[in-house]
């Protein structure tokens, strides 16, 4: 059983049929409920996002990564296509309302202004909105979302890309509570904090790349609290052995951590 | 004339007034039509979000930044409080639906689960449930939303905080397009790319760090097109003089660009 965040039919649950197949799959309404699912071994695993190309990293991943019992045991880059969604058959101008989040409907804003005749109309949930014109089967209703969202509530694709902008990736980490899961090697998730100290983060840079490991990625959040100018650094780089990463935090200080090795 | 994205009452345009007293504001619907507003110097500047305490970067605003000719002149904090806006003296049990974003319903999950008569509504936007909510002047309907739109629209705070967490902080820099519109310095924000070598955000890091300039947050962003795996970096610096943030742009490429010295 895969866990994902949304509803069934989600971007996130194409994401984790793409990576594993056609498995069995489980939606929960935040990345909290979802990781905490994962920690008491409701799901084997769960798919969460952790970077989109228009959106930028998605701090809240790291940040329960690092505060919880799991692993990132696999990496998957999915491309979220907005499609027209609708009754099968049903003519462009018949169409009164087109529903989906308002973050997928802003990124189709091009494609609604040349269809002035259908309004926009926010929902909660892309998959949400899509199951809602399946059951209505009216063809002046339809929505913008995912693909497997017309296939779960047998509904049609119109059109398979509204969206302005045809480069959207979202990169997803794959979360276990084993580590051993399904890793592969070569990649690696770390944390660790930078402290207010003039050079610390040089330096915690150096300890990665003295060992030939590059950085892919590097996300910085603050740790809040009574601490508010220290950092903890999420770093995702390129390391071949798994050994070479626990040596890796082990110089990275007291609370470094390895989010997985994959 | 200050620019903000979002519709009147904002939290964006609440930070703008925090910032700088009872301006003349205008709102855009995104980010690169207040970028491009500001650029064609149809306002003097405009409110522009970089960091949230939830969300983590705001990488499409320092994308913006350094893909245009404007400037960082200042910057400013703001609390964002989501607040339960509705007809004046309207008892709590009698309303019937609360509509918002689904970020901000989302942030608020808790009160909604211990209101359970009343039925969240999924909008485009806080400041635009709250002029509707005035609109319909009916007290089974509230909205959740910046305080501000209650007194732009006339309708009142019921309760001013029913957010889960109340540590919801917004960070804005205050974009012109004459760099010495409101300097005070000490801050600096300046972008550089760092090639696919070994040792290049080290050795950029180094740059920064040896002439004792500390730093506050640091944002990587994939270049995209040809380039996979070269990454643009946003950092802000502690930097008491404009000339060594200008030298320290001069070593850190040809790439390289001050964002702003505020």
């Amino acid at each position: 059983m895969v866990g994902f965040q949304g509803e069934p039919g989600a971007f996130s649950e194409e994401a984790a049929i793409a990576l594993l197949g056609e498995v069995e799959t489980r939606g929960y309404r935040t990345f909290d409920a979802l990781v905490e699912a994962v920690v008491r071994g409701e799901i084997a695993c769960g798919l969460l996002p952790c970077e989109n190309t228009i959106a930028g990293s998605i701090a809240r991943a790291y940040d329960l990564l690092y505060a919880n019992a799991v692993h990132v045991v696999d990496e998957t880059t999915h491309r979220i296509e907005q499609a027209l969604i609708g009754v099968a058959g049903a003519p462009l101008d018949a169409i009164e309302t087109i529903s989906s989040h308002p973050v997928a409907l802003d990124q189709c804003r091009r494609f609604l202004a040349a269809h002035p005749h259908a309004t926009p109309v926010a929902v909660e949930d892309t998959a949400g909105a899509v199951r809602a014109v399946a059951e209505r089967a009216d063809e002046r209703h339809a929505a913008i979302g995912p693909p497997l969202a017309a296939r779960r509530y047998g509904a049609s694709v119109l059109l398979p890309s509204v969206a302005d902008e045809p480069e959207n990736f979202t990169r997803f980490f794959l979360v276990a509570r084993d580590p051993g899961a399904r890793r592969r090697g070569g990649r690696a998730s770390i944390s660790f904090v930078a402290p207010h100290e003039p050079g610390s983060l040089r330096a915690a840079l150096g300890e990665i790349e003295d060992r030939g490991m590059n950085l892919r990625s590097l996300v910085a959040r603050p740790r809040g609290g009574n601490r508010p100018f220290e950092y903890v650094f999420h770093a995702d780089i390129e390391a071949s052995g798994a050994e070479d990463v626990a040596v890796l935090a082990a110089c990275l200080g007291p609370e470094a951590r390895v989010l997985g090795w994959y």
